[in-house]
């Protein structure tokens, strides 16, 4: 398979490229890296790195940023205002509008892939951000696999907090179970290498 | 208890006025109708209405408006331009922003209590953007109900189709069972009059 990877130099990333560049040929896709650029944020830059890939099996991201505050900083504020805003262009509407764009450069049957996180059921202190934008993405990926034509598939990875962010990560996932980057990796492989739609890998 | 009802006007804010009313005092708001004024996509309107009504227990939200379209009239487009944005601007930030102002007019120990609906969690053709939206409400109120101050509360309620709403949606929810606006009314006192928080009270 062809597979084009968004976010592939990160630490999720890196570990799903390990994985399925051991089969396939993956593309690796990012902001400031890999051989196709890849801003989530930007329409343009998705559909011109789609087009650079060029016919494609499956399409990953294992991007997307949020901002972490206290709910006390969150104040109401409209769009572009608001500290909700990076996380809708960024990790909700830049996965949403990969995902609508790649139906144009997927072969038939071919995948799409979106990441989200534990925080859209499990929430912590700080993240009611990356709560809200798992939370659309993920009810987006149940509605989206109904309508996609050609036999395309939609499903998305939700991982625990990783083992290899616990560093920076750890004071705000106490009492979450890690997972390994190459753990969570696996569940891009049942997406792309398996059949199903419409599905929600957690990986906790 | 005083209890800011927005949305008032639609069929589930009459119900959850009819309920509520029984016991309490219900100030109506809407884009349009109600003793106060809230326009849930025009955050000024939103703080003016609060300020408006004055100290309050319980602020509810029964609006929201989203774009019902087939997943292929959905293009990669930036915020603003995506057919998402309504349902962003509206029911999602909308409600949000509703959530965030409202604890500075709330009492202790009060509550606010959106509205998404089976959406979330259970996609019909032509929904995709109701889902993200319903699904992001849903995972915010998870994870604002662990910050609120002041025994704050903040819950959501998700019903089916409503019976009321039958003779134009039908089409739409087959084999959905649809529930009476008076039924889900039930959940916004339970919400209101409980003592719950970060639930999300299904009516389906």
């Amino acid at each position: 398979m062809r597979i084009l990877l968004v976010g592939a130099s990160g630490t999720l990333g890196r570990a799903v490229a390990a994985e399925l560049g051991q089969r396939h040929e993956v593309i690796a896709a990012g902001r400031n890296s890999g051989s196709v650029k890849i801003d989530l944020t930007d329409v343009d830059s998705i559909r011109n790195g789609l087009q650079q890939a060029g016919e494609l099996d499956a399409v990953i991201s294992a991007a997307g940023k949020v901002t972490f505050a206290p709910l006390a900083d969150f104040k109401a504020a409209p769009y572009g205002e608001s500290l909700h805003t990076l996380g809708i262009a960024d990790k909700l509407l830049g996965q949403v509008n990969l995902a609508l764009a790649a139906r144009d450069y997927l072969r038939d049957g071919g995948s799409i892939t979106l990441t989200t996180g534990i925080l859209s059921e499990q929430p912590i202190v700080e993240g009611s951000s990356a709560s809200l934008v798992n939370g659309a993405v993920e009810a987006f990926v149940y509605a989206a696999a109904i309508e996609l034509p050609r036999g395309l598939r939609i499903n998305v990875v939700s991982p625990n907090v990783l083992t290899e962010a616990m560093p920076s990560y750890a004071p705000f996932f106490r009492g979450f179970e890690p997972v390994t980057a190459a753990r969570a990796a696996l569940a891009f492989s049942r997406s792309v290498e398996g059949a199903q739609t419409g599905q929600i890998y957690k990986v906790f």
